[in-house]
């Protein structure tokens, strides 16, 4: 069955050999499927993975206002005066307070829309249930066997779901604007581990140099690294500082590749999302498993239902049970 | 095994009848356990399991700024006069961004720190990957089995995290500020699908009417249900209007209780729940017996590790051989 699913009136098989043919339209309906974790994702994958592997992914965080769109967008341009392909992910959070801000910065960024060197895919964290980092991966890949050379994933630094997703880039960019606090706060957020490049946009207002020392200071206090992270100040609105930024960007990708580091990070990584992959399906088949009842849990599920038995202690014994537990994650 | 787990110089299950007969170091503890998502767990959650139920769970969300923490303040004073023992839950965005303004409100809250009939926990996003609502359901039933009538649930309404935490609540209050943007956005943002109650708070400022009838007006677009969503306009800093919440809270719990919705919502959530266990579980064990590299895995651990097999090929390659599934799952 692998390679066969049906989507719509297409064979996954077949989107993909379109997609790495160059069809944007198959590229997208591959990314609604891997976006749904639908059960074909896994199959739809492992086509696609042989093909990944080339694009420099780069994520860019920081706080709402802080120009990250702005940014990307200066970032796009110079990557296609470049001549490269440039895949864009923006992972918008669920809130309803940042809606507004959020659908304006997208807007900005359809100058690019028109450009077939360039595909911008958005991605909602309402409705996911914990899938979108694994959503945005997949999405990353599809993008790097679709030929991008770069691709910037865009999230605000909001919470776990985002520095999840941050941890799938090769280079991490954080935004900040001197308004956006001290230097403390961006440590206390978990920033300061994560970053491998700082950018203090919107450098024309009060408070960007303090802003830059003080992270200056900061970075002093870390482990000595063979990587010393850098601070660049931007306006990126009107485009100064921004091609410092994509040559810091560049000189980091040589740095992983020459120092060995990725194909390490890579090794890691690839052990974790071979236990997500694990977890996912085994996680759908145990769902389906007991809503079906099948044989062995019948009963203790009616039981946990009516409150009769307590699911901490159901679980327990079908944990205990090799023959419940191998019909219940064996089950296609 | 059940119920000996070590922690620190006690086992958990010492601990659990400490907390039972009232002891507030012990429940500390057990909620240390269960924030953790200690191998314990389930066997804690056994054991505390009968004891719950008797609690009414309140879960209060908005935007930042909303008055939130204000609101559960005087929520707070109202039970503790009515003689009723109270449970608080904080679930803190992990964010750098509005970190100063979290930790002002709960510092408002200590006004309570002293009272016995009070118990505040803060649960922080930061690190829990994917981890907070289980653990703040654990941390809810440990406080109803401690004894707590009412227990308070806050979060700031960000993402999918908090709102799964909000599923967890019998009644869900959703609070907003005239500022928070127009009716529009809390559709946008699911919160209409939620709220068993809305309340527009800071009322004196200008707009609050025109958002309670904006509000009003969306709520008859909803299809006809038996439980009527109210709108109520305070001034919690000032007590104004925070009685009338607290009475309509207690209209909901007898709603819950008459309709038999609450028996319905249950016996849906302790599947859910079932299957949460299960897959944390199985998690932890396709996790260790991966590293360990157990029968059958760990030649194509290996492989995925050098990059020589795709973890999605891998994964599909285990999930279809019910040996190494078997020897990867059954593992304790």
């Amino acid at each position: 069955m692998r390679g066969s699913t049906l989507v719509g009136e297409d064979r996954t098989d077949a989107l993909v050999e379109r997609m790495l043919a160059g069809d944007r339209t198959a590229l997208a309906r591959l990314m609604t499927v891997v976006e749904n974790r639908a059960p074909g994702v896994a199959d739809v994958m492992a086509k696609v993975y042989p093909r990944t592997g080339r694009a420099h992914v780069v994520g860019i965080t920081g706080p709402p206002g802080a120009g990250k769109s702005t940014l990307t967008d200066r970032l796009i341009a110079h990557a296609r005066a470049a001549g490269q392909k440039v895949g864009v992910i923006a992972v918008d959070p669920s809130s309803p307070f940042s809606g507004g801000a959020v659908l304006g910065d997208r807007i900005r960024m359809q100058a690019h829309f028109l450009d077939p060197g360039v595909f911008i895919r958005s991605l909602s964290t309402r409705g996911c249930h914990g899938g979108v980092p694994r959503a945005t991966r997949d999405v990353i890949r599809l993008l790097d066997a679709y030929g991008a050379d770069v691709i910037l994933v865009e999230t605000v630094g909001v919470g776990q779901t985002e520095l999840d997703v941050m941890r799938l880039a090769d280079t991490i960019v954080v935004v900040l604007v001197p308004e956006a606090g001290d230097a403390v706060q961006v440590m206390k957020a978990g920033l300061l581990e994560i970053a491998d490049v700082f950018v203090v946009n919107k450098a024309d207002r009060d408070g960007a140099v303090r802003m830059e020392s003080e992270l200056r200071q900061m970075l002093h206090l870390k482990p000595e690294a063979p990587w010393s992270i850098p601070v660049l100040l931007t306006q990126a609105s009107a485009g100064v500082g921004t091609e410092a930024v994509r040559e810091v960007l560049l000189a980091h990708r040589r740095y992983l590749a020459g120092a060995g580091e990725r194909a390490a990070r890579d090794a890691a990584r690839r052990e974790v999302e071979l236990v997500d992959i694990l977890d996912e399906e085994l996680r759908r088949r145990v769902e389906a498993g007991l809503a079906d009842a099948v044989d062995g849990v019948g009963t203790l599920v009616e039981q946990v239902r009516a409150g009769a038995v307590d699911p901490y202690s159901a679980a327990l014994r079908i944990l205990a049970d090799g023959t419940a537990l191998a019909t219940l994650t064996g089950r296609r």
